[in-house]
């Protein structure tokens, strides 16, 4: 009965869900990192959507972008004002469609969300890590995410997605654990952040460390936290997020509250206030160490010269999922230009790779916003998926 | 005797050069500001090149950028280890030839090398006028070169050039002055910031404020200078004016001294040594205060608002002027639609105007740094106006 379903604003929604954690790489079997060092008891948040068939067939791994977190559908509580992050996209009848696939979603190895990162406290001092907290990388996140799997049974993923940083994670994916996923889908990423993306990061990152709360990453516990570091950071990041076309739709050069000029050095224009906005909501929710650390894994990924010796064509002879790759006009943090490289690179090997570049003013941010296209091309791909791997009545 | 000239390193320059200082809006006459304040005296910085002919019709008005200065060509000294900011088109046979042209070079209203702005004393208190300075235009930067001319008698000009700023500093002279110049040239420059620009502007700003050095911008004459702050906004200024292609080209992913990751939060690749470097150097040369004041200037600056009702078709009809407009196809500071929207305005009143984007990898910076195809372009557009305009033995 679609119409019941449509008139109904909760029957497409995971209803109340909860994030769980589970732990991984205890001691003695701990994680050895590509920094050298190793690391464990790791603790992860997640979040399932959806049931695992029997055969363990339906699993798809859901991968967020940096400042993301494992709730990425569904509300905690009934009065939750804000679903998960992702929850337009994944539901019964949605294009990760609950009724059909388990959907699992991971907060990232050093995130600051309920998985172990340098806000959490290091076993050996009962202290928050802070900066003793060690290096990573892509890689490790990947690492974790496959013991998770492997916690919770699951052989082979159906499929999994990432966006942003996210889909640097389901690169790795493919390269590191290529007999695990079936299909992959890899929204406005990269296999390598350009020069003009490390810079913009390492601005954040000083931004963050000069700011004298942050007492050297020692702000934990204090009256004193960073946030005029961490608020500058993000509003850079929320700049390169946009694009001058959606920044010129949506605030022009409007003014805040007035109509004249007051002349005076005080934040007069819509998008100026707009930016401050984002940036004062953003230190309530995330953490100065975190950012500087999940920065440094991005800087640090480079898919070539980890895999293939510096040639991603190389790299991607390893890759055995079908892929899609998808790719925003206005995009100028993570540029099609990047996607086609990935793209050329599996077409190299002959792999199965479908791209797509959507038109769309949206920068960056197109990814989490560009419901509609989105939706309609990432459910036919999954589709064709579920009807040829997923044992189901018809 | 081109080959001597060629030969000798000396032949091509304007030589030895002094920075003069000249005070115009002596009270009572002071100069009314946009902000409804009066400033006077107003002390300019300038520097001329070559010689003003008895008709007083080669002169040529040089409009520096955002944090350029006086010193366009030539050195303050035999051992300087720079000459100008721009010295490679101003010399004898260069584009601004100095045997054709009076070339002069002020530093803008708000300046801080030598021209009256934050930096300077208050006649009031005799202390630097810090915040207190009014909030200037580019507008009032006009009114001043105006006075200047007027000072130096002289009437018209044969042309004036600008980037960026100075770029808008000539649009404004267009619209303000149009019986003065014959001709303007504008390079890699806009009628108005984009929303985009404004961003960037104000997370500089925000930098510099939040930096507690900063002492609410009563830092002169203490021990502590807010370098931390404004090093980060010249880092995202940096940014903005080098394009992705030519950060790839200048960069890529290389590591600075090093051949593998440290693993560690501290700057590795060559691109974050190089932005740390240019925010180093910057803080030595240039005042906090004056950054804010600047880009204020900049953020305010709307051509079509000021002079058209918020048309710039109809801002155009006052232009009188021969116009050459040049943009560089990866600026995306100051794009190239910027640069044609100008250039519709101009042609749909029937304006002289040319126009040229050049292809060019550079991004903004390509205004200083595109030297053969500017020179070329400039020599023709000036050997025009100085064959048919200057009384000259041919």
């Amino acid at each position: 009965m679609p119409d019941v379903k449509t008139n109904n604003p909760a029957a497409d929604s995971v209803g109340i869900v909860v994030t769980r954690t589970l732990t991984v790489a205890q001691p003695p079997d701990v994680l050895k990192l590509e920094c050298g060092r190793s690391l464990g008891p790791i603790t992860v948040a997640y979040e399932t959507y959806g049931q695992l068939t029997p055969e363990r067939d339906n699993a798809i791994l859901i991968l967020h972008a940096w400042t993301g977190d494992a709730h990425a559908a569904g509300r905690h509580h009934p009065d939750d004002p804000k679903p998960g992050w992702w929850d337009n996209m994944v539901g019964p009848g949605k294009a990760f469609d609950t009724n059909r696939y388990f959907i699992i979603c991971t907060n990232v190895l050093g995130g600051c969300k309920g998985s172990t990162g340098p806000t959490s406290p290091d076993p050996a001092t009962g202290k928050p890590y802070g900066l003793t907290f060690p290096i990573l990388t892509i890689a490790d996140m990947v690492k974790v995410q496959k013991l998770v799997l492997d916690a919770l049974g699951i052989e082979r993923l159906l499929s999994m997605v990432g966006g942003s940083m996210g889909g640097m994670q389901a690169l790795e994916w493919l390269l590191r654990y290529p007999e695990v996923p079936r299909s992959a889908i890899i929204l406005a990423s990269t296999s390598r952040l350009s020069p003009q993306s490390i810079a913009f990061n390492e601005v954040g990152r000083h931004a963050i460390v000069s700011d004298p709360n942050w007492q050297n990453g020692a702000y934990y516990g204090t009256d004193r936290q960073p946030e005029t570091g961490l608020a500058i950071a993000r509003m850079i990041g929320h700049i390169t997020f946009l694009s001058d076309e959606s920044m010129n739709q949506k605030f022009g050069r409007r003014l805040q509250n007035r109509n004249e000029y007051g002349y005076e050095l005080t934040r007069e224009f819509e998008v100026e206030s707009y930016l401050h906005a984002q940036g004062s909501r953003f230190v309530k929710r995330f953490d100065a160490n975190t950012y500087l650390y999940l920065t440094k894994a991005m800087d640090y990924y480079d898919a070539a010269q980890d895999w293939g010796e510096g040639s991603l064509e190389k790299a991607c002879r390893r890759v055995e999922a079908k892929t899609l790759v998808v790719s925003f006009s206005s995009d100028w943090l993570f540029p099609s230009y990047q996607s086609r490289e990935l793209v050329k690179a599996l077409r190299q090997n002959n792999k199965d790779v479908s791209y797509l570049e959507i038109e769309s003013s949206y920068g960056h941010d197109a990814f989490l916003l560009e419901s509609s296209t989105l939706q309609r091309v990432m459910e036919s791909f999954l589709d064709n998926l579920y009807a040829t791997v997923v044992k189901h009545d018809a």
